[in-house]
């Protein structure tokens, strides 16, 4: 028991068979998993157990009607050996925020902090000390009651899952505004991590590619005239010495580093709008030598800067700044989460 | 082999436990299903088996980016025992129009087809003669493969489970004109058959249902200013003696049952309309009397005539009349489906 969750703890251990030097992204598994069923109008107490695979009816509304929801987290080893997390009740929030749109019961906020504690203090010797490395923390939500009717299931099971894992992208991306697809509706679920989001977002992902880009930057599905997200990331983009965000609306992800970058940029007296952002103003300074940057936002991969975009048959290409305030917010924030530096946010959250 | 497909039969069948007077819809399930596999980059050939759980990594895709698409189907057993599919190869041919656009690999015909038609020979016994009844047949394709990387899997499982089953719904609904939630996006994914779509609609058909309405009628996202589809159907709106449905697009499914009842109508002389149908109209037609009819249209209810609509808190009432479209237009359908009339379209397809 730690922190009254009960732990039924691996035969054997897999971590020698990982080299913790070479860690892709998402890719390999620590020992233990959380698991907590709602089944009978509740949620039950959470489990942590041995990683294993998840058996299911064919039935199950997951396979059926996409009633999945996610986070994503990171842990971090400081020198001495601390574990911190960066900001857990956001990503606690925000999945039952993500719930409730899908008809998924919500969860109880002890059930998913205790769970977690519970399971890192297992886990502990998973979570990487290398320099920008972490584990990755997947925390997940699915309908797994059965029944071909359309409707939300009445069982669902609670996940979370880690895995030590090394930087999500690397170098810089050159991305494509999109004018075709677009990602999310208004009164849709964008706002929301479901899973529907991401899927929908692969084959216009996959022609971008074969286009020579690495990304698709979202743009509003009226006109295609307004900037929405980068990928699966908040964006930021900079014109002079401003930097620019679009608000959050029921189309856009509440990014935890997005408003952590706005907080740290507002602390370090960059000038921060949060507004609607058109394709056309972005074009525009880009023609005239006033964007300066433009940055992808999200825990995966923290800060993401872009090389450049495309827009209607025409490439962009954007400056080769010394000091760029991609590389300046995210030292900052790395700093914080990974406690090299003070924390004046309050957002280290130490195990 | 039938067909060529390899066959497990189960060693003990459940057909004696299944009230066949009494079915419900899609929540029994036959003794066998098809099963096929992708991986190593190509779809490897469909088994029949015994109906059993799918066994999946905590990292499967299917639970965090919502790859999943699927088709809804019958089959029917008319006076003399044999089996009848309606339009299967428009199944098929959608089945890979979704996963094209979710970046799921397309299935060739003859998996679907020959495996779809091996299972059923297997399962024969399971298909219901009574009247109303029919085999539910659930094809569904959806990313198995492994890892947090937000890209599509490397793995898919194609299944076809089916389900003896009765009436979908029960009586006429009440419906709801949405005016704050959606279904799609333009440029989205609402014309596939992928599982995010339900899973969004199932929080505002909540809301709807606690306003005392049983079902949604959604509208455009960026006004709901026109009428696209009524809960998970196409819809039909009868005013005065024309039928209207809206044209099909990224937004909206191209049913079958609504393209059948399209043909019908015009070989029926009923004057059709496919063009977009404003809320407006609508409401002004309740209101001078002109609007005699609405219904939904898909596979599971076939036709699903709606009593009355609110909009903006009031109430609209359609009139009972004594020959409805909904019950002509269901009648023909269906006994084109079973085998008890002729079948000028050649739609029926004999196993």
């Amino acid at each position: 028991m730690i922190n009254d969750i009960e732990i039924i703890k691996t035969e054997a251990t897999k971590i020698n068979e990982v080299d913790f030097d070479n860690l892709a992204f998402g890719s390999v598994f620590s020992d233990h998993m959380l698991e907590c069923d709602f089944k009978d109008g509740k949620w039950h107490a959470p489990k942590v157990v041995p990683y294993h695979p998840i058996t299911l009816d064919p039935s199950a509304k997951i396979f059926h009607y996409g009633q999945s929801v996610f986070e994503g987290m990171k842990a971090y080893k400081d020198a001495k050996g601390d574990v911190y997390l960066f900001r857990p009740l956001e990503n606690f929030k925000r999945l039952n925020i993500s719930s409730k749109r899908l008809a998924i019961p919500e969860l109880p906020e002890s059930y998913f902090m205790d769970g977690l504690k519970a399971l890192l203090e297992v886990d502990k010797a998973w979570i990487p000390q290398q320099e920008g490395s972490s584990l990755y923390i997947r925390p997940f939500v699915f309908a797994s009651g059965n029944g071909f009717h359309a409707s939300p299931a009445n069982a669902y099971k609670f996940v979370i899952c880690t895995a030590p894992s090394g930087a999500y992208f690397s170098g810089k991306v050159k991305v494509l505004i999109e004018q075709t697809y677009s990602r999310s509706a208004n009164g849709g679920v964008g706002f929301a991590k479901a899973g529907g989001n991401y899927a929908g977002q692969f084959y216009p992902t996959q022609l971008a590619v074969e286009k020579g880009y690495q990304q698709v930057i979202w743009t509003d599905d009226t006109n295609h005239e307004f900037i929405e997200e980068a990928g699966a990331m908040n964006i930021f983009i900079r014109i002079n010495d401003t930097l620019i965000t679009g608000p959050t609306s029921d189309r856009i992800l509440d990014g935890i580093t997005r408003k952590s970058i706005i907080d740290i940029a507002n602390a370090e007296g960059i000038p921060v709008e949060v507004r609607k952002i058109s394709v056309h103003e972005v074009v525009e300074a880009a023609k005239n030598g006033t964007l300066k940057e433009m940055f992808g936002a999200g825990t995966a991969a923290v800060i993401s800067p872009i090389s450049g975009f495309g827009y209607k048959d025409s490439d962009y290409d954007l400056p080769e700044l010394d000091n760029t305030y991609a590389n300046r917010l995210k030292k900052i924030i790395t700093d914080i989460q990974t406690n090299k530096s003070e924390d004046p946010f309050g957002w280290r959250y130490k195990l």
